[in-house]
């Protein structure tokens, strides 16, 4: 237990951007290069570009038609058509064809009258300039057609080349080493070793950098020997702009690279009060910017977000050096209600994860898993919640600025669906917005009775629930009248689920009902959940005290997390549903059957994309999908049924 | 005057891109890749994609301490110290280390105390499972990681490793021919001609093509032969996913495109209501689609936006095809008040382009050059504003949708300038965003007299304006103070500047003052325009009837489209500013000294972007630049003066 960073500094997001900005302002600096302007998408230019000839180049013609003289037109009428002959009264000419004195005016096709003999005949007198372009209408010589720091789109390349420019100055794309470290680290495909992990930041992190116009080269993985990591890192901080290497940032065993960036170099930053992404590192190395990304994919993207990329941005040149503040940068901002309260420290800034919907005209905000390694909330999200430093949390119902990570454009067309997890909602997610154009199902995973509660709070359209009244052994009916005393509900029915035990493929301990659950350690889900409502129900009608099940306080979110404990051997029984089994190629013991439906106040189910959602419960293609899965019953699948 | 199309149909824009679907839709197909997830950035999924291991592999870990027993820890407190021995006890691990049976809990290095011997001493005891990630917490085997038709961004490239995979089933890319067409084209860089034409859209539509996903290759150009175009077709539509091919949609003479699809293929429209880019051709040969681009730039942008934009999508399988309908596709639409008045004909739909502004709470749309070949209106757009086919136009403070090409981000900080044009707009344009971080300048022209007026609209924050009052004799603040009677207003000073006439290197008709006008052909300015005022205020000094002046009636819209003029010989003299004399190379009559300022509501003075203006006009990088293109005067510049 040696050489463990225990004590990171814990500096505002702001203030360590500061200091890395002051750390290189140095020797920061922007290199341009000429490039050719037909290869010059997305490129910046470095200066302004002025055009060096008029656009149209001449006087010409902006119809087709015939080149007159004005004056010589005069008198022409309905009444007294004028002839003219080619050549010295006029001249065919089309579009973009010059006008040359003595003409000075165009007549259309359209009002031509076409004799033999090279004549024509008109019958209106032609105004001085009509239909004629004057020479520069559109880009005169030496006007401004782009300013520096302009980031080139297709229009911009056609106009260039119009206003006469082949060649710009554009800024030098900024070339990144990425380097990812730890002797853990596999390549993706080749076979994992116990205590190995799938090396995948760094493509990420490629993947950012040229997004934001960098060019990325991407090191092999170093595994954790200090020299070997010095002397990446110092090849790197001569080679190229800019360094990002990953993990061995934190406080393990094998953390090196901060050990290796103080000797090379200046470490301006080692740990920021930003959650995730806290152990982030910020140096300076031969005059380059290093950044220390962190090994959790969450805390490594909004390490980058924040710290990489705004240097990158700088060099890329599309702005200069930010100020710092940015919630996270560049991201657009709109105002949603957030669904549920956030408890953050003050210790740091927080960023949320959040899935926006519009209910009615409510723009809502749900927040996602908030571990650093949730990957997959990163994948959901639609955006970031902030949480300051100083704030202790938000209260659910507070209207908060979300920075947008993708477009809101379907949103209107978004089913928001919060509730139980099942895979159909998978397959309707993925087969909906191609049965129905323009729609999206947007689910989010809290249990049954947690989506009733953001159903009743208006943060849902639907919410999927399989909640059994242990009363009357009747499904969800109870439960939403209950909750929702007063309001106009109804049930879209949904799937009949067989739900049961799982157990380790040849079921080793032989476990046959939920008598055996004493003899396991078994895998729970969390409270709320309909299948530890099951669970609870049929272990009291048999007398069983939960209390004796090891494992019965161990939670897991969803079926198929569930199916994963089992299947590792982290337990050996949990309960859930036959596709999550199949799933995982598990033993199932069944115990029951259940039904799986979708409250929703009855005013949304004439909505366009709720409509579509029952549809896709009706189409034969998610029908065949749910033969595949097993374990599904139809009967009344996409019926809907008014509460009363 | 032969095979002149001239009769194009004019079909309402959704039912043209309806046809074209259905000549289609019995040929096009989707065709899929298996790639590496390493190079899929920005890839669209054929199909959905679902995690083949679990993230985290294991129960791992989630801090880097101590693996414990949990049962073993009890009793463990601040009075009762608990000492473990390595191996049997507590395990060291690092963040993602797998935590194994017996192992089931992780206390955290810092609440550690590390003793000889391979000992720790713990304070308190470990509750099962804390600080241990589940297995599949994050992705779980068989859990949909995305849906189909999905674009891939950074963050998915990471997941999708993590979860085991390394190929997947993507869209593949269109392949698009680009042939451009017309003996006047000139490739960019040649030596023009006169009837020459640089030939640009092809290289924009390139660009468009690569932008939505597509694989552009771009023919030479093909002189106006019918058998050479035929022939260039037919290969094209074999060898490739899409066609489009430029200019020869209309009626010219050589316009040989339309008869050539007619005996490759099927025709499915040619012509449509909309404006610029009416004589768009639609078309099917071999099941391909062909898309014939009008020549004119905006015509040429607003057909492939409304027709191969959609197709190319379908291709490349960012969604299904398109509903009929969307003004531009996929662009997002904003609400903002129209600042002129808008006239359009019911034959149409047309798409004006507008700058966005920002004034108070207001989104202001400002109307730019109409014309199909104004390209340069596309640079500066910030979006469309598209009145529809039956509508006679829309009134100025009407509020309308506005279709935008850009984000709007800067809004906020941008400057909306409307008046009179001087190069140092342009100056300022390019440097105030370096100097000033975040600001931008937003600048249309109108002459001095049209931006006094949006400025009373609430339609800009700043007015150039150059305004000689005739009684007086004093710039601007007679014609300010007239036209915001009783609101409270003030001048930014600007510049002196010369005026004078313009005429061709050498005064080859020996011009020497105003006198001399009516022996010359004058090119004027628009009503309104500072330069006509002070024109008209000479001519009646010196008792000169304009009506004798050959030209007086023929308008342009800036200094530098006069100064084109002059210099391209369709005008022999002009009045404008000593700058634009000499970037256009020409000789320059001197007629007097005027004073260029900024009218300015007293209110927007402490806006911050305004202040960065006012910064703009005295800083010494824009006074040396002022030098370099000479005629001003600084004396006063960036001097605020109240207006009683």
């Amino acid at each position: 237990m040696e050489k463990r960073n225990l004590y990171l500094t814990n500096i505002p997001v702001e203030e360590a951007l500061e200091r890395f900005q002051n750390a290189l302002s140095p020797h920061l600096k922007i290199e341009n290069e000429d490039i050719e302007v037909i290869h010059s998408l997305d490129r910046v230019t470095a200066e302004a570009v002025f055009a060096r000839v008029n656009s149209p180049l001449y006087d010409c013609a902006a119809m087709d038609g015939a080149a007159v003289v004005s004056a010589h037109t005069l008198g022409a009428g309905e009444a007294s058509p004028l002839t003219l002959k080619q050549g010295g009264d006029f001249m065919a000419v089309d579009t973009g064809d010059p006008i040359r004195p003595p003409f000075d005016a165009v007549i259309m096709a359209e009002d031509i009258q076409e004799k033999n003999g090279g004549k024509i005949v008109i019958r209106s007198s032609a105004a001085p300039w009509q239909h004629v372009r004057p020479v520069g209408e559109d880009v005169v010589q030496g006007e401004m057609i782009l300013p520096g720091g302009h980031k080139i789109r297709p229009i911009d390349v056609g106009v260039l080349l119009s206003g006469g420019i082949t060649r710009i100055l554009a800024r030098r794309r900024p070339e990144v080493a990425v380097i990812p470290t730890g002797s853990e680290m596999t390549e993706p495909g080749e076979e994992l070793k116990e205590g190995g992990v799938i090396e995948s930041n760094s493509r990420m992190l490629e993947a950012l950098v040229r997004q934001c116009g960098g060019v990325p080269s991407r090191f092999a993985p170093v595994p954790d020997e200090y020299g070997l990591i010095k002397e990446r890192l110092k090849d790197a901080a001569e080679r190229f702009d800019m360094v990002l290497v990953t993990a061995g940032t934190s406080a393990g065993r094998g953390d090196y690279t901060v050990h290796a960036l103080r000797e090379l170099g200046e470490v301006a930053v080692h740990g920021v009060a930003m959650k995730p992404g806290k152990p982030v590192i910020l140096a300076v190395v031969n005059g380059k910017p290093v950044v220390g990304i962190p090994g959790y994919p969450v805390s490594a993207y909004l390490a980058y977000e924040n710290f990489a990329a705004p240097i990158l941005k700088f060099f890329s040149g599309v702005s200069g050096l930010p100020e710092a503040g940015a919630p996270v940068t560049g991201m657009p901002v709109v105002r949603a209600v957030l669904t549920r309260r956030l408890v953050s420290s003050l210790k740091y800034r927080e960023y949320v994860r959040v899935k926006v919907g519009k209910i009615g005209e409510r723009l809502v905000a749900s927040p996602l898993a908030r571990g650093a390694g949730a990957a997959m909330s990163l994948v959901r999200a639609d955006g970031f919640c902030v949480i300051d430093q100083d704030s202790e949390g938000v209260e659910a119902g507070t209207e908060v600025n979300v920075a947008l990570c993708r477009g809101l454009d379907g949103l209107e067309n978004t089913v928001v669906s919060v509730g139980s997890h099942d895979l159909i909602l998978d397959v309707i997610a993925d087969m909906m917005p191609n049965v129905y154009h323009g729609t999206r199902l947007s689910s989010t995973h809290v249990g049954s009775m947690g989506g009733l509660l953001a159903l009743k709070n208006g943060e849902a359209h639907i919410a999927p629930t399989h909640l059994l009244d242990e009363e009357t052994g009747v499904y969800n009916v109870p439960a939403v009248k209950k909750l929702f005393a007063g309001r106009r509900m109804a049930l879209i029915k949904g799937v009949g689920r067989a739900q049961g035990i799982m157990v380790k493929k040849g079921n080793p301990l032989g476990i046959a009902g939920i008598e055996d659950l004493s003899r396991s350690r078994y895998v729970n889900r969390q409270r709320g959940a309909g299948t530890r409502v099951l669970l609870d129900y049929r272990l009291k009608a048999v007398g069983i005290d939960p209390s004796g099940i090891v494992g019965y306080e161990r939670e897991a979110a969803t079926h198929m997390a569930v199916a994963a404990a089992v299947k590792d051997g982290g337990a050996d029984a949990g309960m859930g549903i036959l596709s999550a089994a199949r799933a995982m190629d598990l033993d199932f013991i069944p115990i029951g059957s259940e039904e799986y439906d979708f409250a929703v106040p009855t005013e949304f189910l004439e909505l366009a994309h709720i409509r579509a959602f029952i549809g896709m419960l009706k189409h034969p293609d998610f029908r065949r999908k749910l033969e595949e899965l097993g374990g599904y019953t139809v009967e009344c699948c996409g019926e809907v049924v008014f509460l009363p």
